[in-house]
């Protein structure tokens, strides 16, 4: 049931994509803005549905959290409409055309940016995603099949009314998003194994489900499972900058993948940074991990042990580690960063720019808060995900990691010799 | 033994990734030199290697022209060194700089191009792409693991020494490039399954070869199955400049991925293109498959069946089919091609965009052979191979392909708010 229910709908979304990628930037702005207006006309029943799935979760006992993740309040939901207009005000990538170059024999050769097709959305909870998931996917010129989290069925399908409904007024084959009806979580198993059908695959969630989709997966995914960020602190560094910019990093949102996890020091510097950090961590509610040369300088702090190292704490926790120099602190780095975001306080240039060379992650920063490692931050507009793996894209993803880039030939009856 | 042979290999090769990430341009292209030195003055040891593996090839009964791409020949080994000079001549790609923003806050942002990092090539019979895979991925920055075909299993494990020797004249981690050893099929699986030392898989060499990699592989595969090319020849073409593509794309060399394998027809001009065409389809040696009404003009070609539509003849054999226009065609191209090459004839301004923007294929043309479909006339410098999946790369894939980009970011105490 599930199996044919994923397999017509794929089909169907590759059918749709098509019309999709042709679409003129106006017309794909006009159906975005068309979608925010319904959402907001139809506040109450989505309101509804919303709390049919908020009166299961309550019975089947999830945490105020996940609650509080499920709900679409007010707020929520004018954050949808905003997001909505700020998508349909985003540059369109499509058809862009770069590299166009004259060959030697007169040939024109370039390239033209196009839709990759159809997208996999697989997510938990936040129902949310529905609405600010296909608004990308839509001005980018794909086709998208969403899956939520079973707990939120009744708010995702609304959601998926509402945009089907607005498809469908402006004469787009509502095949264009769709969402998953069926919480069988074969859906999963057969959605991952739709490549005839499907060009990529997003997931969102925790670890362990992004996990389940790239193992079972056929098709190419684009993801990342943690974020365990590092900062180092040079013996240049400015002891206040360096306190402001941990801070920020580790305790301004302890639960998101760009906070800080691991805070390394430069020996030279480590019997003054530590103290003068304490009372500061103290203050911000932070617990330390350290090292034993840390333990040695803060005798009251926890000890770290190896687990402490690769973890993401996602919480008022920090493990600490004293390191011999910039050459240790990049080994460290290499050995057990999540290739999410890394940086380095210091005002000395050579170690600047080789740190930012030679860091092998996603974001690599100078004097700078991981907390900035985010698509709006960046400038891309708005985000889709953040990828950690490098194929494609590496770090946060906007719209134009929704595209790729296609050959494109311009002759004068040119043959090959 | 296969299994922990790979295993090995492949953290090896992770481990001088980082090395070769860092090695000046000049460095690499002084390696790449001294690898065509060696080429030269070892040649009659390659001879000898090269003539066991023939040998044993010919007690196995291969074939003539699998005996024929398994030679070492003089010439073969001239354009492997030659090729070695011309990827020593490339630009570098790795550490462009590129869209670096000044955001409202003051913090620049922009994105340096990198190495991958570790690719594994699985490739069939020819030898000589050890050397040039081996080149294009040391330039480009990365490690790379070889596994060729067991009937060519000397010759490679020759030219691997003589690479594995420069790399250590020049003191760089042999294990920057590596040739697996093991005959055993058990390789490629195992090899497939080291997600956390290689980044990207890239198969050569047969469709079965490369659907099995892409149905095991847990790395992402760059890949092409075939090459099923189309011709449309519109209304307004004209007949000698049609003539001259549609010869050069199906016969100047038929037996490779961007030879033409459909020819479809403006229903308004077939009665007269058609015969038009018939002469010199015979002159070049070309059999025709012609749909109901192709036959209707040219009663003596053989019937197409459905098989025909979507099939890689690599042979002098040409598909053909009368549409009733641009819609039709780009209907058909879209039912059956394999995202590969496009072009259409033309001298309609409207119908040469339309099919430029809407033909989803890696290569789209306008009035040019789809021969042209390849990197090096592309002007890519070399050519690693082709992708037909829209992620990462779409159509020739050449140095810069072999690359990623991450985002760098330069604060002066910058935290978030």
């Amino acid at each position: 049931m599930a199996v044919e229910e994923i397999i017509t709908m794929a089909r169907a979304a590759k059918g749709a994509a098509r019309a999709v990628a042709s679409m003129s930037t106006e017309r794909k702005n006009r159906l975005l803005l068309r979608v925010a207006d319904e959402l907001l006309q139809q506040r109450d029943f989505i309101r509804r549905e919303n709390e049919t799935d908020l009166a299961s979760g309550r019975d089947k006992g999830l945490s105020a959290a996940m609650l509080d993740r499920l709900t679409l309040s007010d707020k929520v939901m004018d954050s949808m409409v905003n997001g909505l207009h700020e998508v349909a005000a985003l540059a369109d990538p499509v058809g862009e055309i770069s590299e166009m170059n004259k060959r030697p024999n007169g040939l024109m050769v370039g390239r033209m940016r196009i839709p990759l097709g159809v997208i996999g959305m697989i997510y938990e909870s936040r129902p949310n995603v529905t609405i600010d998931a296909a608004a990308l996917c839509l001005k980018a010129g794909n086709a998208i099949i969403l899956r939520g989290g079973s707990e939120a069925i009744n708010s995702n399908l609304a959601l998926a009314k509402i945009i089907q409904g607005a498809l469908s007024a402006e004469e787009v084959d509502p095949a264009a998003v769709q969402v998953v009806s069926t919480t069988d979580r074969q859906a999963i198993n057969t959605l991952l194994e739709q490549e005839n059908y499907v060009d990529l695959i997003i997931p969102r969630g925790g670890e362990g489900l992004i996990r389940f989709v790239a193992e079972n997966s056929r098709i190419p995914v684009l993801k990342h499972y943690k974020g365990v960020c590092h900062a180092f602190v040079d013996a240049s560094a400015d002891f206040d900058m360096a306190a402001a910019i941990i801070i920020n990093s580790k305790a301004q949102r302890p639960g998101v993948c760009n906070a800080l996890e691991t805070l390394l020091v430069h020996a030279d510097v480590a019997a003054e940074f530590l103290p003068f950090m304490a009372a500061r961590f103290k203050e911000a509610g932070v617990e330390l991990r350290g090292c034993p040369r840390t333990k040695a300088i803060l005798p009251d702090c926890q000890a770290a042990d190896d687990d402490d190292w690769p973890k993401e704490y996602l919480e008022l926790i920090l493990a600490v580690k004293v390191v011999a120099g910039l050459d240790e602190a990049m080994d460290h780095i290499a050995a057990h960063c999540s290739q999410h975001t890394e940086t380095i306080i210091t005002n000395d240039y050579g170690n600047a720019q080789r740190f930012i060379r030679e860091v092998d992650s996603s974001s690599v920063m100078v004097n700078a808060s991981t907390r900035f490692a985010d698509g709006g931050q960046y400038g891309l507009g708005a985000e889709i995900g953040i990828s950690t793996t490098k194929l494609h894209a590496y770090g946060p993803m906007g719209l134009k990691e929704l595209t790729t880039r296609k050959f494109i030939v311009y002759g004068n009856g040119h043959i090959r010799n």
